[in-house]
């Protein structure tokens, strides 16, 4: 077991390939269908959205996708990025010498998670192939801020729809994603057909991530000049944020250990694939044992409610159908402030993988997320995003699970962001003013009576 | 010439000694005077406000003073910081090959800035000699949260008065702080006398950094269980900020450079100091010709527009008097953004070298500061707080001239902080709505007329 706090990488460790887990799993995803024919869509009915680059990349199967030269160079200003011992954390916990917490540390990219990772490659691909303009949705922010940020860099136009709701809660996002150029209004909006038919509907309508993406695949769909980019849920975007779990690989070695659970926080799956793809990978091909466990708000629980079936990825069903883990595309999960993880949906592939019990998942409501949130401000000094804390929570209860079975144990999450932008939750909750929400049973029934009807 | 983006030293690289540059200036700084009795303060004088560990390394003359294990061990959750070479903002200034801009980024720390440098020894040494609460002062808010982080560490109660303009702009800061365990009130206050009176007099008092101060030792001077940290100004505090440079010089050795200009924003010095000091040691007892440029805000021109005299610290008069660059203590520096900038006084250390010829000034005003962080945002991807942008924008200039001229030249900066609290001000600038400020003389002169008589 090597000493240290900080387990750093030098420049050349940056991964040079992305690592594609379809082709490590026991069986393929199902395909994405057409929203409106409901058959298989091909290459060419996504190429309206997306650079060719990327619809390749979403249907293949190669096992590792080289990253290309100009990507590598955008990562070099924050990758690799630090893996933690958590010292301080442990001893506040009392933990026995056996029972050890470590985490990847994603805050530091100049957006303040993840998402870059996959924002950088998708600008990227685009610019190749002559694209002037993305259009985008974001909720609490973090996504849009890392498109912005990679538009910037490639010199492309970048419009990010926000979801109203987070748009009035978190003015300081639009106003950093404006210092990159980009342009923000709140959705739903008056830009686009969808937006204008909700808005006509329901005026005081606060909007969702299902809207803001049919908001934004309008956009797309309908000027030639522009295409769509989706921060997480498909394979692509998956692939793209292995970076991380590839160098935490690689760091868990430097630091002597390797994890017997790896935890993640799932919204659309890209943080939770990220770090733990790679740990799948030698579980499914090396035989490692290492326990896979996905936490999702309990607000918004996807996996641990929600059905593994065929369903619209937005509200306007204009967006490919994919077999998911869904609540319903019309599911409207409370206004929980970890707003990456208000999704109706998840990644096909975390679906699946969930479905074959290759991962576990479990639900955390938001006070408990915001506990340990705080006890890890205190004394790992980070401040965590909300999203994230579900991560820390899960961390949390396993390490003392450990400690009370007398267990020996190594737990590594993923910190995938700061919570910089999030200081509105962390006021609230410490004024005794944060509620927990679950949603009935009666209405997620409601929302999954709205599923399309797909012969299997 | 190194290749590479960013050069990062290994944990065993923390430096572990700080650097004291009293030992090498070709005379030794004027005394503090008691602001009472206006002779020498001796360590008596100050035990009321300062644990003594601290005292004595601020009258100390070694060269080196070794870094405690504990504090090291704190360091470790950010340090060593990385270094990185500016491609793209050199690419967009369409820069010859031999003009190259090198800048230390300190914005990774858990507060965000190079403040938690001084916080962690400040809150280690208080708890040693069982200190149980530390009062201090913040402008801006990014000393107040080091302060707050450090406090959390140790487990010392931290009360912060926090300037009652910046309060009101910047709400996150005081959330932040209190995520950290701290108490955070706006300055002019009614827990303090000096604060009463000032209320008294003027009910809409927006505060200062000079009316924080006298709260805060107030505060302390008047409570058993607490003593005073400040996060500027004197030597101890320039003294532990020696890491960023230590770490600066083996870092432009890894990239097989060295800087010929080395340029850091000024406020009370300690960002200056840190990046510059170890490159004054290599200037002074070396022989090496590089120059050393301190940025201050045009609003608050202490420098080019100060004298060098005895002045008071805080408004109250109740801090020590030092030698210092000063605009008088009564001055009240416009409202700019760059709130760690706003302070009368310069460091004692500071304003000698520049005394001494052997450092040089420039100020810049507030909007073209500004100018300089978008671009930099834009090609680095890093949104820079308002504070470096000072220097960023005399670092563009300087390269600008140095390609006008035809000649080599290495630029090395100090970004000392991200500007993820300061997006109100980005909005304002991108919205055209932000405004430059220069005080007439007169105003200069009534304050500076009020400097003490001090007998030299």
């Amino acid at each position: 077991m090597a000493d240290g706090t900080r387990f750093i990488l030098p420049e050349s460790a940056i991964p040079t390939s992305w690592y594609n887990i379809v082709a490590d799993l026991p069986s393929p995803p199902p395909p994405p269908l057409h929203p409106g024919r409901l058959d298989p869509v091909g290459p060419g009915d996504l190429a309206p959205l997306f650079p060719m680059a990327i619809i390749m990349q979403e249907v293949s199967n190669e096992r590792y996708i080289p990253i290309p030269e100009e990507v590598l160079e955008v990562y070099k200003l924050w990758r690799p990025t630090p893996l933690y011992r958590a010292h301080r954390l442990e001893k506040a916990l009392e933990l026995p010498k056996g029972v050890r917490i470590f985490y990847k540390y994603e805050g530091t990219s100049p957006a303040g998670s993840h998402k870059p990772n996959t924002a950088v490659p998708q600008a990227y691909y685009a610019k190749q192939e002559g694209v002037e303009r993305l259009a985008t949705e974001t909720g609490a922010g973090q996504w849009g801020s890392a498109l912005s940020f990679a538009g910037s860099i490639f010199d492309i136009d970048v419009k990010v729809y926000m979801v109203k709701i987070s748009f009035a809660q978190k003015p300081y996002r639009r106003a950093m994603m404006e210092t990159w150029g980009a342009q923000c209004v709140a959705s739903p909006s008056l830009d686009t057909n969808a937006g204008r038919a909700i808005l006509a509907a329901d005026p005081d309508s606060t909007g969702s991530l299902g809207i803001a993406i049919s908001e934004a695949v309008e956009d797309a769909a309908t000027r030639e000049d522009t295409k769509y980019a989706l921060g997480s849920v498909l394979n692509h975007v998956l692939l793209h944020q292995t970076v991380v779990g590839q160098e935490a690989v690689a760091q868990m070695e430097m630091a002597d250990a390797y994890p017997d659970v790896v935890v993640g926080c799932v919204g659309g799956g890209s943080n939770f694939a990220g770090i733990t793809f790679p740990f799948i990978q030698e579980k499914l091909t090396k035989g490692r044992k290492t326990r896979i466990v996905a936490v999702e708000p309990a607000a918004c629980p996807t996996l641990t409610r929600g059905v593994y079936a065929y369903d619209y990825g937005d509200t306007a069903k204009m967006a490919p159908i994919v077999k998911m883990h869904t609540l319903g595309h019309s599911f409207m999960p409370a206004g929980i402030h970890a707003g990456g993880l208000r999704y109706h949906g998840m990644a096909p592939l975390v679906s699946l993988l969930y479905d074959q019990g290759i991962i576990e998942a479990e639900a955390v409501k938001q006070r408990a997320a915001f506990e340990s949130a705080v006890l890890f401000a205190r004394t790992e000094g980070i401040l965590p995003a909300p999203e994230p804390s579900h991560a820390i929570r899960v961390t949390i209860e396993e390490a003392l699970r450990a400690k009370e079975a007398g267990e020996d144990k190594t737990i590594l999450f993923n910190l995938c962001g700061h919570g910089h932008f999030d200081l509105v939750a962390y006021d609230k909750y410490l004024a005794g003013d944060l509620p927990d929400y679950e949603h009935p049973q009666s209405e997620i029934d409601a929302a999954l009576s709205g599923l399309p009807s797909v012969a299997e």
